[in-house]
């Protein structure tokens, strides 16, 4: 088993080096942080990663939840883990004092929950689904139902929950069938099923809270059809005591990966005596619940760049201690072989991960950091929209990429990679989940071509080439980066000559036959805002070498500039395949139908 | 759970229509059959599939075989499958009647091994590893020894193993440890480990049969040293009874996926008792291995191309049930929702699967007519370098591609794609064995790179290239394939511009650096090998629907064309992103050192 899951160097790297995230102290909302209190919080998010939460890596996988009368038992490790976040103020750690919250920059806790879920993702979607679920009362609730709740999510005794899918609804939620029939009492009866609820029940804690959207009754069809409720598995009755509340978990689905997280079948109101209380305004429960999606999608285009990291670690330990073969101009089989690292096909794919989750978790960081300056109400519409933008990106690149990033990783690993007494395998069963939860590939394509680029006349993609545009000045003033600057700048003329003629072909062809290719769009956008994030590294990189460093710095910083160079000469050209499709008129996918894939 | 796993029509469609197998009794040796008697083999295949496997698919991956008290217990459906593959002559199917096979051409062998391998691969290495081993002794063995071996494995009841693999020696394998020391008993005593044997041990079988190779004591260092050896697990005593041979089986891995057959760590020779016999010259055996790799490779690329068949044929079926959404144009939510596969993004991913299944079968089966003309003594010089240069890309497309069309697979099923109650997670892990057994794709790609495209003075080249001119002649008579020809024609131009760019470069730079991106190399010239298949499919298939047809066999050739089309427009443009990478000549996998990946 591997020593290793991510890298507090580059954490830093980014958090001190690139970002300058304690510059965010500037802002009175942030002023009582800087580097030394970051610091401290990573050195616990660490300390808890590396103690309570790696170690159950596998044998949560291994010995994953069960379901027993209604009940499903978790792994026990949880317990001091989900304490531990509680009194460590973990759950609202970005949330304001006034609410017990601790003004951290969501760039801080988008650091630590990096290192969590490398460590073990599954773990960390417990507290990670009620800070989720939370938030939606925090924004939308009542002020009692604040007090209700809100508490007890955070101190990590009552589990939260996002239950929106159903058997028959999944990507399409406008179609949901779980009913809420409006009583005189101040609540709604609820009856329906959801299914794939994470965390959805759990014998841990002493009560889950679901944040649920529903159909009014005899509302209208669609989405504006839907609210949002607070549905708690135990309700408090007149005494304050909890009391059932007719939420029957039937069951758990076996799954590929992600394991020591159950996915929960629930059905409500099979007695009749389910209740949920409104949260926010009738009809805006897709809107409430959208509002809250940009952070969930972080959350999974991290937790991706997380398994990925994890990966990594244990594919470069492998390969620095595994002896196999020798270099190909080294024919004596009586020399000594070489350890794996050596070989340039390894290094080959060990860049590919460590271009991938580098890259990525940079952009993601980029998002927070926009997040965080929205937060203290610095250009703000500017911020949101760099943020909308992005986020299809973020939450899918890594997710897909993802798949051959841990994929290569098994791969470094040879026979023994397929085998459970190393982590990689695991890894690329736990991922495979991100192209999926939380809006799918083909969801975040349409979202990004359908919406984002036109999205206020284009403003937001002028914004983002804008961006764009500052990193590119400053690495213009290192020659060293003379190829890379080069190829981003004519990456950019290709963005903007496929989108325009995209754009320009909308109006003339169905919406079907504009979307058909949002999925190949989007990654092809994804290149570009990677290779953006490695310019970035590059120029600090090289900025950093030209100071005095020690010569461990100096191979960290050279490293970065390795890894950069072989996103932009492998990684980044892929746009000019895609491009070729992107434009091409033969609508194959559109004009094929049914019949023809029969046989 | 899914009803289909393969498409019997798209079998009979390359088998009559395509490769027109049949005309291969032409030949003395195959003159016993015709198009009748291959349809009834391949109906007994379906039926075997059908009713003997792919019922045990998922519940052999539940259950998967266990290891007690030296033993490994594996499922009991393997027993009347076993006992159907040796009585019906399944495992000498392609041998001379003369050693009791059926001279059936490999082609109809390979089709019929692909239903198993969709069916149920795990189920189906059982014997095929049996008629590798087999092959081995018939090909190098004495007569003594064909004696004693062939009879019991061809009937299934004596399994058969390729022992290569140790715990330090996986790729390398001039460098194994494992010593046979001669006596003067006409045996060698064999000593060492073995590990990731498929099949090595089973309690289903009375003996399991290893071909082993070993390094003779005191013999010279690297290959040279390696020889062959016969090593049951039982041998046959003076009295003709079954005797311990010192073979010990001290457990098996648990994997990812394949978990229907054991992969064993085998000891030989603790008590110093373990025998081994030789099979052919002492210092031969990773040649005569070799000698049979090629087969072994083309089932490992049959295999995979079984499972992405599967899942495939598993999201087909859910995509024409499934109910999700309207389309782009419909905003209505009172309109009824339409099954997935009316939504283009879900056409593009059954079309990935389609097409790289489909093509890449082709391939397979282009292969084995090779390989049969080459049993009968046809153009062997040239049909040998064609086999030998498509090799490496039938081996790795099919199992590189597989991961991502297994990956779309599971994304066509959304939530219940990670799921267990559905078949692709399964084929997703599945399928993930075979870039890593019989040669992982790195080796592949410096087989085709290293040694392929020059081998005889650049002559296999050349003749591939003549074959895919052949098929361009004739598709150039149909007007409707002028894009897909000028497509494969600008290839064509590209692959040799780059090819010969390549080898001119190849003496002035390190072998290393020449080979470091042989992996890429075999990926540009896998898409030109699939297009090439493609062409050939669509010109059959145009053809035919200028003959009158059924609506049926309409909608089937018309399916071909779209995939075609598809394979062109989204798949074979990857070579100009490719190609630019290739010409390259920044060699940063080969600058960058270990030091560099620290932090």
């Amino acid at each position: 088993m591997a020593d290793r899951f991510a890298s507090r160097r580059n954490i830093d790297f980014l958090m001190n080096e690139v970002f300058e995230v304690a510059s965010l102290n500037r802002f009175p909302y942030f002023a009582d942080h800087d580097e030394e209190t970051f610091k401290m919080v990573l050195d616990t998010a660490q300390k808890i990663s590396e103690e309570m939460m790696f170690p159950f890596f596998k044998d949560m996988d291994v010995n994953p939840p069960y379901w027993e009368n209604g009940k499903v038992h978790v792994h026990k490790a949880i317990v001091p883990y989900l304490k531990e976040m509680g009194e460590g103020g973990w759950i609202q750690a970005e949330k304001p004092y006034a609410v017990g919250g601790q003004q951290l920059p969501l760039t801080i806790k988008v650091l630590a929950s990096f290192l969590f879920g490398a460590a073990n993702y599954s773990m960390q979607v417990y507290p990670m689904l009620t800070g989720g679920a939370a938030n939606l009362i925090y924004q939308f609730g009542s002020q009692e139902m604040k007090d209700t709740y809100l508490e007890k999510m955070y101190s990590g005794k009552w589990q939260g929950t996002m239950a929106l899918t159903e058997p028959d609804v999944g990507s399409s939620l406008g179609d949901l069938t779980t009913i809420a029939e409006p009583t005189d009492q101040g609540y709604y009866l609820i009856k329906g099923q959801k299914i794939f609820i994470s965390a959805g029940n759990s014998d841990v804690v002493d009560n889950v809270v679901h944040l649920m959207i529903a159909r009014l009754k005899d509302g209208p069809a669609g989405v504006p059809g839907i609210s949002l409720f607070v549905v708690p598995e135990y309700r408090i009755n007149a005494k304050g005591d909890l009391e059932y509340n007719d939420v029957q978990c039937g069951g758990i689905e076996h799954k590929l990966g992600y394991r020591g997280s159950p996915i929960c079948q629930l059905t409500m109101g099979e007695a009749k005596d389910c209740r949920g209380w409104l949260v926010g305004q009738e009809g805006k429960g897709l809107a409430q619940m959208f509002k809250m999606m940009n952070e969930e999608r972080i959350n999974v285009g991290i937790g991706a760049i997380s398994k990925i990291s994890g990966a990594y670690y244990a594919a470069l330990e492998y390969a620095q201690q595994r002896k196999q073969g020798r270099k190909p101009d080294q024919k004596d089989p009586a020399t000594p072989m070489v350890e794996l690292i050596e070989h340039a096909d390894i290094k080959r794919m060990l860049l590919l991960q460590k271009s991938v989750m580098e890259g990525a978790l940079a952009l993601g960081i980029q998002l927070s950091v926009y997040q965080d300056l929205i937060t203290v109400g610095e250009n703000v519409e500017e911020n949101e929209m760099l943020v909308d933008f992005l986020i299809p990106i973020l939450k899918t690149y890594p997710s897909e990429m993802g798949i051959l990033a841990t994929s290569a990783a098994i791969q470094i690993h040879g026979g023994y990679g397929f085998c459970g007494d190393f982590p990689v395998e695991q890894y690329y069963r736990d991922i495979r989940i991100d192209p999926i939860h939380e809006g799918t590939t083909g969801i975040q394509g349409q979202d990004i071509l359908g919406r984002k680029v036109s999205m206020k006349q284009g403003k937001a993609f002028e914004l983002y080439i804008q961006e764009i545009e500052k990193t590119m000045i400053e690495a213009k003033t290192f020659a060293e980066l003379e190829k890379q600057v080069s190829s981003l700048e004519s990456a950019i003329g290709l963005m903007k000559d496929v989108t325009a003629e995209l754009l320009a072909k909308k109006s003339k062809i169905s919406n079907e036959a504009f979307l058909a290719d949002a999925v190949l769009y989007l990654e092809f956008m994804s290149q570009i805002a990677i290779a953006w994030q490695w310019l970035k590294l590059m120029t600090v990189s090289i900025k950093s070498l030209k100071e005095p460093a020690t010569d461990r710095d100096q191979a960290f910083y050279q490293g970065k500039i390795f890894a950069g160079r072989y996103f932009f000469d492998y990684e980044l050209i892929k746009i000019h395949s895609l491009a070729i499709r992107l434009l091409s008129d033969d609508k194959v996918t559109v004009e094929i139908t049914r019949e023809y894939f029969e046989d």
